[in-house]
């Protein structure tokens, strides 16, 4: 495709206007100023008048299938939430509702730009089915907890090892497979020491929770006299490329642990403040040189997938945590909605409008009330811009969604299955 | 006009699917699971399906004409902001430019669902020219600063004075003109004694800032040995109904002011997570029985008028503010959203979906994929919904949104004029 005469978010996170971008396959092959002489080795034109491409959101923390319970159980205190309605709503899960539910989301993810998640759940088979139909990208993980459960027993486990095995680095590279621990606390030392053994020696990166609450915090410095990330740092968690999702409570000695194991943290500020979990101060981990990604979790804590508002809440987070209105400048949360969340997944390669990379693009309308007057355009892409003012999400330079368009899903029998798969647990409870 | 078979949030802030509501006039006269039998009455007929009705949002705090400074001066220390962008800026505003930035204004208000705003600047008459052409609602206030300028001697308190006697109750009563007194910090006793004097004299209301931040406040207290709540009470400010924005660093004290008085809170979640100031716990405020508010504040400290992102946010702040994951009802979120505002305004057949009341409504797409699947609808509209959902907006029974048109105002006219109008002023810097 080539998009003719448009801006976009430059590598620097520089607005550049009236641009040309041409992408051949799964690249990008030109940026520049003047349009080249061969317009037709891109394909189709894009009109770029109005619009501004940037690069596509990495969604760095999610649970897709559990869009699902958008809106089950609200307003509840987290144990109640937990166990009057998620745990049972869980337990009567299956494959096909996993698999629709899984569709609706990726839907709803490429709505408002997101190109990839990194995704912890289970089923994952039916997962990668609905991320590979809908063309978008994962670093997924079948995430292990066993409360005690011996390593050689545990379910969870094996169904780990399965799934990288059978589905990491498929569907052209989009599908990745990350091992996961949930966390420390639905993990004993033995567990955590085998799925660290586990990546290392199948090379793919791990997922998990860390430090979310201030409960979980405490009560694991109790149990082992160290925080959660001196717990994942002690077992080898942290030797290969790691994500750690909320880190709400964390110390300074944590911090100094994620910068020398290039430590990824996922903020994910609105299911955190959803949760009354508290709020990540990320300002000292840029300062520190820490790879700071976003995250949405999952739309049952959120509740949807709209990463503009996420990014904006994300600003606004560093902002009051950090009482200081200058904390937190555009390219640093640019970055952190997208080459930062590339990187996390071994993604080395995306997150940027750059010659040479993969094509993971959107293009946002910057025409409405709310972008007008512009001043500095990356700046009101974080504070000014709606979730809906994306209409085109591409990936690997395949279009997605487009002007209210799914081109890989239908979306009218996603809704309808996906409802009825609802009504189906819910009638069993 | 008469929607059909038509999902709304009713007066209770239930919902109820499949309705009729028929509008005649300036009123909602007809609700009904029940087709009405005359329909011919009701003149144009919409089609509900996949749509919801729910009260029109009433926007406690704004700035209208300072959409001109969105995104001008970002990422600086309040200092520097005010001192080094704003006031400069503001110092060459000129008639047009704050007609053509209020109209622009209300463009994005009604394409955010908002149908009044309770205003506060200068340049009242322009402000008010803007507004009544667009068929919007407001209470709108020359604000006054006296910074020691004697009563006799002050510019902005005739001014104030002359937008009352000019514009009070105008446009058939959708244009309402309140006091003002910009803060204390920022006015003299005998000027906040003045101001309260006029107001009651006029027989308007009253829209002050109180308690924005911890320096403002604590200043307060070494300069009267009372906070700003108490000062303000002292003078009689709170004689007369009364909108106090922001609110964040007030006492328990102030509270029981607040509903011994009767003052509205106007919570600007958005603008002071940007701005630093902090957050204002609103769940204390709620169990007093205080009528809290959402504001958005101007686009230049937003940087939108997302009411759906600002309502949002205005619940996760109480949440994480309380550390309450069950704190906040949906009712009780939609009513501070709507009804709240209204009643802050005087406007007392305004902001909810009832007969008899002001047709003051939107509609919603719920179809998108951000609500499925749904499970509680007010809360979704809450957690799930996106500021451009909206696809109508209608004022006092008439049509000003809908699908991308806006009704009464030329909008790449307004937008052209705007751009150029801060081109203008920026040229003079």
């Amino acid at each position: 495709m080539l998009f003719k005469k448009i801006g976009i978010i430059d590598e620097d996170y520089k607005h550049r206007p009236d641009m040309y971008v041409g992408t051949e396959g799964d690249r990008i092959t030109y940026i520049s100023s003047d349009a080249p002489e061969d317009e037709a080795r891109f394909g189709d034109t894009y009109d770029g008048n109005g619009k501004v491409l940037m690069p596509g959101f990495y969604n760095a923390h999610g649970h897709s299938p559990m869009s699902l319970m958008r809106g089950y159980g609200e307003n509840l205190p987290l144990d109640r939430w937990l166990n009057d309605r998620i745990f049972p709503f869980e337990d009567k899960l299956y494959s096909d509702a996993v698999y629709w539910s899984t569709l609706m989301t990726m839907a709803e993810s490429m709505r408002f730009g997101i190109v990839s998640t990194t995704d912890m759940y289970y089923f994952t088979g039916d997962m990668v089915k609905a991320v590979t139909q809908a063309g978008m990208k994962t670093n997924i993980s079948r995430s292990v907890t066993n409360f005690g459960t011996p390593v050689e027993d545990s379910v969870g486990f094996k169904e780990m090892k399965e799934a990288i095995r059978a589905y990491h680095n498929t569907d052209e590279g989009r599908v990745k497979v990350d091992a996961s621990a949930h966390a420390e606390y639905t993990n004993d030392i033995a567990m955590l020491e085998a799925i660290s053994d586990a990546a290392k020696e199948y090379g793919v990166n791990m997922h998990i929770h860390l430090s979310e609450t201030e409960k979980e915090h405490k009560e694991c410095i109790e149990r082992h006299g160290k925080t959660p990330a001196e717990v994942f740092y002690s077992v080898g968690a942290f030797d290969v490329p790691t994500t750690a999702a909320h880190c709400i409570w964390v110390t300074e000695h944590d911090l100094d642990i994620f910068k020398e194991k290039g430590v990824t943290v996922a903020s994910n500020p609105v299911s955190n403040m959803k949760l009354a979990s508290g709020m990540c101060n990320v300002v000292p981990m840029y300062k520190k040189g820490i790879n700071v990604a976003i995250g949405t979790d999952s739309s049952a804590s959120n509740n949807s997938l709209n990463f503009f508002e996420e990014m904006k809440i994300f600003a606004l987070t560093g902002k009051v945590t950090s009482m200081d209105a200058a904390a937190m400048t555009p390219q640093q949360v640019l970055r952190s909605a997208s080459r930062a969340g590339a990187l996390s997944q071994g993604r080395d390669d995306c997150g940027l409008i750059k010659e040479g990379f993969k094509a993971d693009i959107i293009a946002v309308d910057v025409t409405g009330p709310n972008m007008c007057p512009s001043d500095d355009l990356p700046n009101d892409l974080i504070f000014s811009a709606d979730g809906k003012d994306v209409c085109l999400t591409m990936v690997d330079g395949k279009v997605l969604y487009k002007d209210g368009e799914y081109t890989t899903i239908d979306i009218e029998k996603a809704r309808f299955e996906t409802i009825n798969a609802k009504k189906k647990i819910l009638s069993c409870l």
